[in-house]
């Protein structure tokens, strides 16, 4: 995903998946991304925060965007991440422009160490 | 930028306002907005919230991605913002992939009242 020799590659890392066969316009995209990463970092600030979250605020809170073709794919991918213990969010849009209230746009999972995710969602292409 | 009669049109929201000069794929511009987005809501969470970041997380958390072409465009944009009183933030990005290191692709306005920020954002195109 990144270049190899990447200093940040060890870093924890929030994956912020888009629904793709929604087709999402760039900015709407960008949107659903932004909604999962505030709704991740909320359970970090609000609740007692791990040390992948900790960890992930003092090397910049990296993040990475990708695509998982459907809402299928999305929940298999959810459940594998809790099956890890790793936190995850659905963005639920309210539908007043691209797609209908309550479409699934967006799975959102860490921040989490590479180790513990890349298993998950190593795989899918980038945004 | 939304339809007429959208029920959060009066709800307080985040512009998130993307460097178009840069060309960044749509996964970047994901990320970058995500930053911005995370990065506002941190100064509502780590300090004291003001009434339109309760009221902005009490409706959904409204957001929208726009873009500016230039840097210089960018910062006159967050001139005017501050001088409203606007929280503001610039993401610099890491530049392991598209962008040199240090390189600014996004500037966060927000959350705010529609009659505070559209003044300053509304005239932007939508991502």
């Amino acid at each position: 995903m990144r270049r190899e020799g990447d200093p940040g590659a060890k870093d924890p890392k929030m994956v912020l998946v888009l629904r793709g066969e929604l087709r999402l316009t760039a900015g709407k995209a960008a949107v659903q991304a932004a909604h999962a990463a505030v709704m991740l970092a909320e359970k970090g600030w609000t609740g007692k925060p791990s040390a992948e979250f900790r960890q992930w605020q003092a090397t910049g809170g990296r993040k990475i965007a990708v695509v998982a073709e459907t809402l299928e794919e999305m929940r298999a991918l959810a459940r594998s991440a809790r099956g890890r213990g790793l936190p995850t969010v659905f963005v639920e849009d309210a539908g007043f422009t691209e797609v209908a209230p309550g479409t699934v746009t967006c799975l959102g999972i860490g921040p989490s160490w590479p180790g513990d995710v890349d298993p998950v969602t190593g795989q899918l292409p980038l945004l």
